[in-house]
């Protein structure tokens, strides 16, 4: 028989060229072990409710309702919803045309974009326009639409700090573009310098690519850091001269652990440093419902916004979103509960503050114990988590664990994490699959395991590294940083 | 100031390139109007909720307490909801790993995949293997990664029906393809005709072009025909011979108003044959929450199933799934509740019942009346709608009409259809959207205005065309098929 279009070898090339960790060979071994009965704690991706995080009450309140709008006219509906809850649920089916079994707009419903335009103008103190904020099934989907609109070719590339979230890399070589990566600073706690972006894009340009768009992840994944507003104005500074579209990842904006550099959004800065680089740079930002202390990652939620992008640009998404209809209406909900909470006074405030608190503080101390963890490990140095869900160790492997590794055919952090995972449950990502320096390793981790679980977790790490570690030094030397 | 990467100038030309006119022009027009606080009656899309279609009930109350499980542990819950809606609830819930919160797996929740799987098998009498089925958010996004790994550039041709559902020409343009017409025989109420697909083949090879793959619909969307058997077994066949994968958007598999011809997968058919044709066809089908009495269209619930591709391509098929992390996990459990539903004996299953049976009989009731409607009016011809949810009627404009529409730079369909919209508020597609034959001219619109609505909005449609065409004929001769 003739090849076939679904063949392996007849398939699109830059399908094929897609890689994506997060949910790559780790994760599919972990996934095996789980089948055959082993006990396996799932921290390769930022998924709280997997992990036993509970969902905030009022916004599940409010959602169940509204899937079943006939409870609104049962007279026992007051003995098992407060009536707050009520309240919202009929604003948002208010908000629809025909509930959440209907088809939204394509950009999203109107009522919504507009709450979520009314949250960033109280966030940023300046107005939004909901005609210029699109809701999306969870971030990812937004990021590819607006990926898959900027890059023509293999000649546009993208600047994506390394180590990425692999969303960016795989997005890229699934639209066919070149990925331009900058470095960040693992000795300054992550940090980007704005150098480092210029020589990414002289040698990209050196190569005949023609770079069009840059993305940051703030705060950062994998790697946790938070920018500090003089660095943002570097960055749009940049963006300006270099005339690059800005792809701002915002979506652990609610994520902060340390009190020096709270969130700033890019879209803050960039208005604050008024014309001409006000009104000329063009940003998209994004926004989820899957993070902060709400994870509601099942339930696809997300949103991205636009700064200075030309009209006839926004009807080009717009029409290109209509293919699949609409986000789906329940997260569109939950992202409208999100920007536009319970204030004091409301009946179930208390229980909502209370339990965001308890979420927020909780992950602000366990960010602290398991970097506190890692570098309590031999050979392992991890900067803060600052702020995200992620830890990213640097994992110093013996030249003999790396000699291993490639007589096992691994990458030397695949083999390494391999390892963890088969001595310990954990599932984490090897830094492979983010981008490092030549020559160094990594793995990421979220910060997610129960807090009374972390302390094993880490003990259970700890013992697996150490005795790893015990097995491949020669007492020589190590691959160092 | 140089062009900037997203502006209208700058992107991608295949984006530009994108049409999707079920929301398009008359859409945002008729959008325009609505703000305006005219009445609009959208029937521009299958959208049955946002026509008055109410849930069915015990659907919605299993998600609503999926979505609040702290509702299970209430000793009040047996007031408002019952027995077996809180056993689902608990069923779907221990699917999960997390609840609706969290991620499930790319494909979709196994337990869910499982229930799909046996429904296929009771429907087509043969197993079928949760590991090749895929949920997704809504069927369209299935379609679109489909055709993503398949079409590798312009060179690659995709047989779709004209008229076609313009999901399937956006989504070829979008990713580079090129869209290979063929032709429904409207004079054989939409007809397919095997010798059309051969000299399309043929036509598409003498340009350069390789035909990989090939789209039914079936039932018929905007044309409402289902297939019979024999036809199945030579669109099969053809696909053999030339070596096409075979797309079977089979998403109104539920709606069938005759019984001449009741559903048949493409799936069934293709087992039916024996090898080789069984062994070597490689199919994808297509399902939906969205479409049947269900309804659920604003929860983009759908899933796809794979026959006869190798386990490497679903490999790469699933790696680009996990870009996006997964689908909507509430829709999911619409899903498994569609395929998986009560039965006689289940407390709820009379109500569940007589709700389902009253939509399906009404939506019968709706497409007579509909088809009858279009072909009381002057120069409308319509042939019925045997299943799916649209009526598709040819509109012989008179040749003053046609000057008149170019006149104003209007395709003469979109002229009338604008006219039509403007007088009735009734918001249709015109015919050039889905495609039609040269000189002919049409309009889709939904069979789902509510029932008792429906000789309103016939007699005003009758009321406008009649006065269109006293209008614009010369009494010398119309357009004609």
């Amino acid at each position: 028989m003739p090849p076939k279009a679904l063949d392996y070898e007849q398939l699109n090339e830059n399908v094929k060229k897609v890689q994506y960790a997060v949910r790559g060979e780790l994760y599919l071994r972990a996934s095996e072990l789980q089948k055959e009965g082993k006990k396996i704690i799932f921290t390769n991706v930022g998924n709280p409710h997997a992990l036993g995080q509970k969902p905030l009450t009022f916004p599940r309140q409010v959602v169940a309702l509204c899937q079943a709008p006939f409870l609104l006219d049962d007279p026992n509906v007051g003995l098992i919803f407060p009536a707050d809850a009520i309240a919202k649920a009929k604003h948002y089916l208010s908000l629809t045309s025909g509930g959440l079994g209907a088809y939204s707009d394509s950009r999203g419903l109107p009522g919504v974009r507009k709450e979520v335009a009314e949250f960033i103008e109280r966030r940023d103190g300046y107005p939004s326009d909901p005609e210029l904020i699109f809701l999306t099934d969870g971030a990812s989907k937004g990021v590819m639409q607006i990926l898959n609109t900027i890059i023509r070719g293999a000649g546009d590339g993208v600047l994506v700090p390394v180590p990425q979230y692999p969303l960016y890399s795989a997005a890229i070589s699934l639209f066919g573009g070149s990925l331009v990566p900058y470095y960040l600073e693992e000795t300054a706690n992550w940090g980007l310098d704005v150098n480092n972006l210029r020589q990414s894009v002289a040698q990209a340009r050196s190569k005949g690519i023609t770079v069009r768009a840059m993305v940051i992840i703030n705060p950062g994944n994998p790697t946790g850091q938070c920018l500090s507003e003089a660095n943002l104005r570097e960055i749009l500074s940049f963006c300006f001269h270099e005339n690059l579209v800005l792809l701002g990842d915002e979506v652990y904006q609610q994520n902060i652990y340390q009190d020096e550099r709270p969130f700033i959004s890019s879209r803050k800065v960039l208005l604050d440093m008024g014309p001409p680089i006000s009104k000329e740079v063009q940003l998209v930002s994004f926004h989820t419902v899957s993070k902060g202390y709400w994870g509601e990652c099942g339930q696809r939620g997300g949103y991205f916004e636009m700064t200075n992008i030309p009209p006839k640009s926004v009807e080009e998404i717009y029409k290109v979103a209509s293919i699949s209809l609409s986000p789906n209406v329940p997260a569109q909900i939950f992202m409208g509960l999100m920007v536009n909470p319970l204030k004091p006074g409301d009946i179930s405030y208390e229980q909502y503050v209370r339990e965001s608190k308890g979420i927020l503080e909780s992950l602000r101390r366990r960010a602290r114990l398991m970097t506190d963890g890692f570098n309590s490990c031999r050979n392992v140095v991890c900067n803060f988590t600052e702020g995200a869900m992620y830890s990213f160790p640097q994992i110093r492997l013996p030249p003999r664990a790396i000699e291993a590794a490639k007589r096992a055919g691994k990458v030397p952090d695949v083999f390494y994490c391999l390892k963890l995972l088969e001595a310990t449950g954990i599932s984490t990502v090897p830094g492979s699959g983010f981008g490092q320096k030549e020559g160094l390793f990594h793995l990421r981790t979220t910060i997610l395991p129960a807090e009374e679980d972390m302390p094993e977790i880490m003990a259970s790490f700890k013992k697996f590294n150490d005795e790893f570690m015990e097995q491949y030094e020669d007492h020589r030397g190590y691959s160092r940083m």
